[in-house]
């Protein structure tokens, strides 16, 4: 399930072409809804008070009410956009976003106004799509779920990669903040609430795993392996600097006889592994334990505080205080985000018959 | 430069094909041999005692010493090979290892012995694709170095990602361990040697710097970002199980102010970052300033103690002692590796006008 | 310049997204306009009587009137619309259509109404993005013209595939009939409307010039040359059913001593050919000859006769009469839609720097 | 079944790398070497005196006798190689070779001996993996035949698209001349030994069918439809200039009412077409009916006739008199490169669950 974002966050719409969709598919526009939500600002102190209705039109591929199996393209209206709030700082580069580099790239033509094209508001559309991958994966028994590993310091219980609790990661969508233990889930807020007192923002990690996917997927060769695969799609989301499969960078504190994971056959005659520190993947394939991956996520670059920059036309020195509406802390957002890749690239694992 | 490696472990002979090297480049085949050498085995007690000469034939591509521009294949005949090793235990799924999900893979087809098409042999041939990539990138000022920056939980001095010393990092390719400071690589060998007294196997981080890549290059979409081209090169390497660029999980305890990196203009009137959290990419483009990705190798799957497995035709429990020749910590012989497949990404980037 | 064409006839759009624009284009609207209408139907007897405003939203990758370099996304609503002419055959396979196939592939859930996703009518945005091309062509001096060289077996005068008459070309684009012989351009006419009136139709041979593509270009590889290429772009349009290069079939009748374009330096001192039977075209490498290549377009599927077919529900035999408005002959509206696919090819090719 | 083709002629080797071979397939070598040896030159009047043994060396993917799933490269050393041959003339570039472009395209660092990586040679490995997808393809019922269909001018007897005789196809495999009616190939015989007389060559049409692939296979989507991937199979092969679906060119001269394939429901119950001018395709996607593309292939550009040229280095005029070994005709030796390349095509395609 090959996916096209397009859009710029004050041009005129933002939306995905999805190619590859199975036909036949009931799109669930109630699901589809609850996913947008979960992304949408408003609503919570925790995030920007920027308001969009995210609408959805469903432009093509669907006929009836189900997948025609042909391209479908999805457009979200930009409604509530306040562009003056950009035009003073337009030529100054915003420290840790794009404004420089699209500068470069795009030799000064970018839409500059609310990141452009290089808004997290794209990943509306990505949401959407994601969406639509959740509604294939359904009925082959594929579930997606994320929560909140890390905040500003602060870590949510771990997850026992080997057995999942997943009803209480499925639990997680309807809250404002995925995490399992409450007193951490707390604790977050607090430092979300302090850095956002004095004009700052706070990032973490966000755990997502895959559970009922088939073993022997995937492929050990560069480009078709399911880490890469997946760590396309991840790496496709603003503010994602990094992500580690099962142990991840744990790994570099253990020995051998820790890390690997001892197969076992289960009381149901399959072979299973003891630990999953591998994440569920070896050699690139899947091997039939949960996939785990984790993603890093810087804090929200946007912040109140005076910083020091340029400006792009000149390379003078200027000081920069972004106003606008942010959000301190965009991991409470960023979860369905995570979950969204992770099930298009799921999909587009399953239906490439196992070459990622 | 894409690259097509081949070849099994115990088969005749493990190779690679090269496609859209620039033509006309001398072939130094002394670099070459130099660059081959820091991967192979052999030489010091960190590592398996297998030696290889890895002496490679090229077999197209080159004419009269320079490279033709049509695809150039190498081959590296398997000399140094002891099957025999492998035949009593080729039904037992090695613990962390792709014996498991190869088997299922490949229906039962691939080859066994070593590992087949999953063996750490194979970044041989990477290795050598990374030198054809390095003598491309040489003469367009872009230097890749890298160093181990963490072993079995002992870290090297950290790099200055903004002004990193690059003569001391070049300096490390000679030395059998890749460690800026002298003390720590005291105690990493320490730790390695005491692994491998107890038949286990220890891991680390690998840190891997880009210098003189243009600013502008890259793009923010999906498969077509900086991050991507080079994590999809990065996890083709086995053991990397995780990736992070510039602070990257780092950035899970920062805040904003902290972690965006200011921008200024230098005294040669280049605008740059005073930090360089973001390891030289914003927005999937880079920026100018020295690229950072940070690699985790997992400890060696392959030890000398008892584990439990199963049989893989019948799924009966089985207890297992890898033996044959082992590296108790293969990072000495990765961090080459790492820069070969950097050099390859990175030379794809610029081949590409910038769309990664 | 990917391009990714959504929408079904009588959905509520289709569009484009265009992937790789080059920022700083100026979006030149009526330039864009005038090549929509020479692909549009309507204001001619031999062209279907359906009309379609075709008025196209851009959507995104557009800021004050230039390209951004980022995603560009145009959108063209569905107006004229009589789906109730196609529900009474709904499930009757139109021979020559992708009714059928399409019935098959997407089990039976694609949007039957006039093609759904198969409708010509898809060629408008891909018309667009052609315009889009041509603009990003036109400064780098690159020109491509078409004509109707054939239509029911009347023949246009030929053109000098070493020398062609680049300004006759150029003025055919405002002609009704893309024709360079004014007779033969007359008996096509006629030909025309005798199939019309017996409710026929005919098909025909368009023929595309490219000039000032520089020598060099390509690649002599799968997949990475010109001729492949420029192949995968013309036979994305619906009934193209074969294409050739140059000379192309006509070599099966020549000698190697006449089909062999001798090389000669020209008085500005370059080297070019005496003929061009190769179409510009060596190896899958451009060698700066005009680049020829013609497409064979098969008669209108739709006609007013009875045809023989089955219910593709039951496979119960039917006999079926075509209704709705239909071109008796598509190729005048089909030359401006091989000149944009041909422009979309060249331009992807020249941005790739020479690997097509 | 992607695959990637190394060599030049007179250098030490040529080969392929396959990827995405199923696994568990018996190499039958017979087999192949039966392939590979329609394909050889030597044995006839009507090819080269070049003789080579084209010995085939299995380098990798193979373990006891089957095919593994990892890459297999196939390795074909060159030996009858006479060098000087070519020496005198290294810098004239031969009319309708790519001896120019290649001298343009790798700035004149391509090996020019045989023609380098742009010979005929190159076919060889080609074949080699056709064969490895015949056998893919053989437990799938699904079958590759072509013959002569024209040759200077003569034209073989037609085959009936809805009904090819598969036997009288079958057995021309053998033969020195791919041709159904004898008396045709008598007279193209005839021609070829004219032209070689004179010191001149001729080309002609080969046409391929394939019986047995699944109907509702491939996507109307531009990259993604069935005949686009044909074609770029095709296209690869040296000397093809154009190639047609089903009728083709003669699609030209046709009314839709006799150009439309009529459907009905045959005694088994099975949807199929009365003819099959469409070649078995409509909308991109496979109706079931065999599939028909034919292919011109130009006359040899090797002519012993002299010929107008530059020295490519000055741009002087020369004269040019191409000596060595020289086909009259290639189109006997093409037949089996046509069919590997068909059957690369459709392995890929059946492999991709009908996204080609």
């Amino acid at each position: 399930m090959n996916y096209h974002l397009f859009g710029e966050s004050h041009g005129p719409a933002i939306g995905v072409v999805l190619e590859d969709v199975p036909s036949g598919l009931e799109l669930d526009m109630a699901f589809v809804a609850e996913q947008m939500a979960r992304r949408a600002p408003g609503g919570s102190l925790l995030a920007t008070a920027r308001r969009e209705a995210d609408a959805v039109e469903i432009v093509s591929g669907v006929f009836e009410g189900k997948t025609c199996g042909t391209p479908l393209c999805a457009l979200i209206r930009n409604t509530d956009m306040r562009s003056h709030d950009y035009e003073a700082t337009r030529w100054l580069a915003r420290p840790g976003h794009a404004d420089w580099t699209g500068h470069l790239r795009y030799a000064g033509c970018n839409d500059p106004r609310g990141g452009g094209h290089f808004s997290g508001r794209l990943t509306a559309p990505l949401v959407f799509a994601g969406a639509v991958a959740k509604l294939a994966l359904r009925p082959k028994g594929v579930e997606v779920v994320a929560h909140i590993r890390e905040l500003a310091g602060v870590s949510d219980s771990p997850v026992d990669y080997a057995h999942p609790d997943l009803e209480s990661l499925r639990a997680l969508a309807g809250r404002d903040l995925a995490v399992l233990d409450e007193t951490a889930g707390k604790a977050m807020r607090e430092r979300i609430l302090a850095a956002r007192s004095c004009g700052d923002s706070v990032g973490g990690v966000i755990e997502c795993l895959v559970c009922g996917m088939p073993a022997g997927l995937g492929c050990p060769d560069f480009d078709a392996n399911v880490e890469s695969l997946w760590a396309r799609h991840l790496l496709a989301i603003p503010a994602v600097k990094g992500l580690e499969f099962g142990a991840g960078f744990r790994f570099a504190g253990m020995r051998g006889s820790a890390a690997n994971d001892p197969f076992y056959r289960d009381t149901a005659g399959c072979v299973r592994t003891r630990t999953n520190n591998n994440g569920g993947i070896n050699g690139g394939i899947t091997n039939g334990m949960p996939l785990v991956c984790s993603v890093v996520i810087k804090p929200t670059p946007s912040i109140a505080l005076e910083q020091e920059t340029v400006d792009m036309r000149t390379g003078e020195p200027a000081r920069l205080r972004v106003s606008g509406r942010h959000d301190p802390c965009i991991l409470p957002r960023v979860v369905p985000v995570v979950e969204a890749a992770t099930a298009l690239a799921m999909q587009t694992l399953l239906a490439s018959g196992g070459r990622a």
